[in-house]
């Protein structure tokens, strides 16, 4: 199968997705890594459409890029100009890549709204892109809403593809804009355009929208079909549902469709390209996403596990580190002693040495999780109650005491302080602290008494505290669970607790998170 | 085409998913739903793995369904022995519900692995399925990891379906366990399959796995190439990268293809259902999820928006409101103003006389939704925000002040305690009570302090309390929504609190909820 190169638009049509946002300094990072990963085409941004994006060009003609090609992406010129007098493309011209991408109207629907004639609509599209490879850019020319035209009206829709054509373009992109084309309509579609256009050096690509949850089966079935350009984004970022998700069609193409589009080398460092864009863009990383999740390769079922362990091909669809990710072994009430050996293994406890009964184990595991205990989410808290099990726990502080309180008058916010005091060895620390509630009170409080013994905790933090009352009927008196995950620069961890008392349930997962930092860095010694 | 009947596997498949838990009692909940919805068969669980299940149909053999065919989850008897004898099959005729589904080994490398034979393993599907049969089930038979199996060794797959056909199979559902064929192997093989089982009378089904993001895409072209059952969960939740969405497909086959498996009608309540569910398992809902995801219609371009006004085909791909979803255009939204004014006269509050601007209020409330309010969650916290925004407000208390200390020595479980001070006109009334925890506390003490005035709030329980954290990454510091729901003998309603401080969001929602309580009851006189 021919190469298929690989078009990201992050940073332009991922942008468009609710919630991000990139400053310049972030995008010009991001197209770093972008290149060094190997993508072919970095679609930096809009330069005519906003500030941000043309300081972002400005930037990057500083920037050396080894690989990729830098695109600035623009309209086609307005109705009734020419093209040198077009300020958009004033700004494309001006931002020196060595690649544009126009996009031009396909739907003749979308020309009558916008008050132009279908005729016009053609010479916009040629002479932009005659104008621009005039001024010897590659020029991509982006169809929108190609399928979509092409139901309505086929005969304008190929008029605007050929008159890319004629100006000259590069490649011509055929796009689901309103992402509502099914596969099989897609590929018809496809395969009848490529036909038409009747020419073996013209280079078609695909850019697919997210709307019916078939952005990256488009994709797909679009190389299938012969294009030889895919356009998405990292993770799926975008406007409403979202663009193609690289981080999907990067590996089915390299190791599924035999289709050279990255190196295996560079393929390993895919995980770590996705978690790198959703920190910069503030997402939370979705730990189900295919590949690249935290959950991609996530046992949980007893049967599964076993079979597993014995031949990764009877359950993974492939071996994980292909992609830098890694074989997860879940705990659960739905667990077997496989599970529990596995998960033990992993976290560094040793049953084998205290005579441990792993039946034992899995049975305290269902008794918890009835209660709502839910150790699949909390690694941490795993941990500690393994080592409790099995005689192994070596507690790094104790808790002798605390007090929350909770104040309100009349129309003021309620304050919180708390007064927590533990001991170190032979050594006791009371102190106090506010937060913005009696939990953060109790964690402020928690890690100043801490900091006396272990300045190392500083180094790590909570990054994210998740509530669920596991029984609502009970009321304000029904049980509930707290799951808390923390980092430092090298981990991350999560821990859990579970009572009727809130307070008491945060404690369980506060104490675990500062417990299992602790105990990783074996720092036993006193130092207040 | 031909109808496709709907399978539900939220309640089995989708708790493989990590973090995806339920308690009996939520899950019959969710049946229940997803039979009013029009659900065709719902997959309760696997009674022989786990007591949650056992209990669940238990229960469920109490509760009715209207629509859907409850259907109980289990694996082939295991070798060498009768049916019978099996303690699994045993739970799945105990569960006596009218359909049973058996997963059965499709792939030879599975039955090599679990040291059984090719032979047995037959056997051990045609006798399952015509054990069932013949204690008067309808039997769905799930052919696991089909495409890896047929990939491998075609014949011996096809052996596995004919043995299940030769068992009386009401079903043969094709499932790509692993979630790694590619939309077009998928589709070939399935094609295949078909045509060599050459019987009309035969009705094959397909159950997806998302671990290429392609889930979705492969159930459609399955349904294409002639299934007639499609298995998936809500919110696509399941093992790993999650099961075949069926927010997704619903939708596509009601209005894409032609397919009738749901009524319109039905259709409209899908985002309700989906809210629903990952409200349930605590999930944050996914707002980019196609279809039913807070922003599947969300525009933010401003080219975008005028077009959608003029003309919403030229940006959106059908129209939200099939699904129960609303267009956002983040400009203004003029559906806003009738929204507020229909919910107003729902609620009894006049606008008309007091000269109000509902833009503003409309304004108003996306400015407390951005915080964490969710006000369709709570119609009780609505009236009354309606009310103090239009002046109407006349609170039959007040708050003087409230102190909630939580303590805890050691090893011994935490105590609450809460004082509060309310007034009512001239007179106060302070009080305290203990609780399980500082909400339960504080609630106990206001309705001991309330008591005095309205013995009227005996009437009154609270039946649900829900606590989302809104933005985890703040830990311990996050914004927090609780809604609570209250009832007495003849209402329910919910009211809402958001704040840094647990005990703040908990006051508000608490506050609102006697508010709520004691206005329906007009009692202004004080008692005390």
């Amino acid at each position: 199968m021919e190469p298929v190169l690989l078009y990201d638009t992050t940073l332009r049509d991922g942008t468009q997705g609710e919630n991000i946002n990139f400053t310049v300094e972030e995008k010009i990072k991001i197209a770093q890594k972008l290149d060094e990963i190997g993508i072919h085409y970095i679609e930096g941004g809009w330069p005519g459409s906003n500030p941000r994006d043309k300081k972002f060009f400005e930037l990057a003609k500083k920037t050396e890029f080894k690989n990729a090609r830098l695109t600035a992406f623009g309209s086609t010129r307005r109705p009734g100009i020419l093209p040198g007098d077009d300020q958009n493309l004033k700004c494309l011209i001006n931002s020196e890549t060595s690649t544009v991408a126009i996009f031009g109207k396909t739907w003749d629907l979308h020309v009558k709204l916008m008050s132009n004639t279908l005729e016009e609509n053609l010479f916009m599209i040629e002479d932009t892109v005659a104008y621009l490879k005039g001024k010897g850019r590659e020029v991509i020319y982006d169809a929108e809403h190609f399928f979509d035209g092409y139901k309505a009206n086929p005969e304008y829709a190929m008029f605007t593809l050929k008159a890319a054509v004629s100006g000259g373009a590069d490649f011509l992109v055929l796009c689901d804009t309103n992402g509502g084309t099914l596969s099989f309509e897609l590929t018809a579609i496809f395969k009848e355009v490529k036909q038409k256009l009747n020419g073996n050096s013209l280079k078609l690509g695909i850019h697919t929208h997210n709307d019916c949850g078939l952005a990256v089966a488009n994709s797909i079935e679009a190389v299938n079909a012969g294009a030889v350009m895919v356009q998405g984004t990292i993770n799926g970022y975008g406007e409403r549902c979202g663009n193609a998700d690289l981080t999907s069609i990067i590996p089915i193409l390299c190791t599924k469709m035999d289709c050279a589009c990255m190196s295996l080398e560079n393929l390993k460092k895919i995980q770590k390209l996705s978690r790198f864009i959703s920190e910069t863009a503030n997402m939370i990383p979705l730990n189900s996403r295919p590949f690249v999740g935290k959950s991609a390769f996530a046992h949980k079922g007893g049967i599964h596990v076993s079979a597993v362990i014995k031949d990764p091909r009877a359950y993974e669809h492939m071996n994980p580190e292909i992609v830098g990710n890694s074989r997860q072994v879940l705990v659960s009430d739905l667990s077997g002693k496989s599970n529990v050996e596995y998960k033990a293994r992993e976290l560094g406890v040793d049953l084998g040495n205290n005579g441990y009964d792993s039946r034992k184990i899995v049975a305290r595991i269902k008794e918890m999780e009835q209660q709502g205990y839910q150790f699949d989410a909390a690694d941490g808290s795993f941990k500690i109650f393994l080592e409790k099990f099995t005689d192994q726990f070596k507690p790094l502080f104790e808790l002798e005491s605390f007090r929350v309180t909770i104040e309100k008058d009349k129309q003021k916010p309620c304050s919180a302080h708390a007064t927590v005091k533990v001991s170190v060895g032979c050594k006791n620390e009371i102190t106090a602290a506010e937060g913005d509630g009696p939990v953060s009170a109790l964690d402020n409080a928690l890690r100043k008494a801490l900091h006396k013994f272990y300045p190392d905790v500083d180094a790590m933090r909570l990054v994210d505290f998740k509530v669920r009352v596991i029984d609502g009927r009970d009321g304000t008196a029904a049980r509930v669970r707290v799951l808390i995950e923390s980092r430092d620069q090298d981990n991350i961890w999560s821990t859990i607790g579970v009572s009727e008392d809130i307070i008491e349930a945060s404690w369980q997962a506060l104490a675990d998170s500062f417990q299992y930092k602790l105990a990783k860095n074996s720092s036993i010694e006193c130092s207040g």
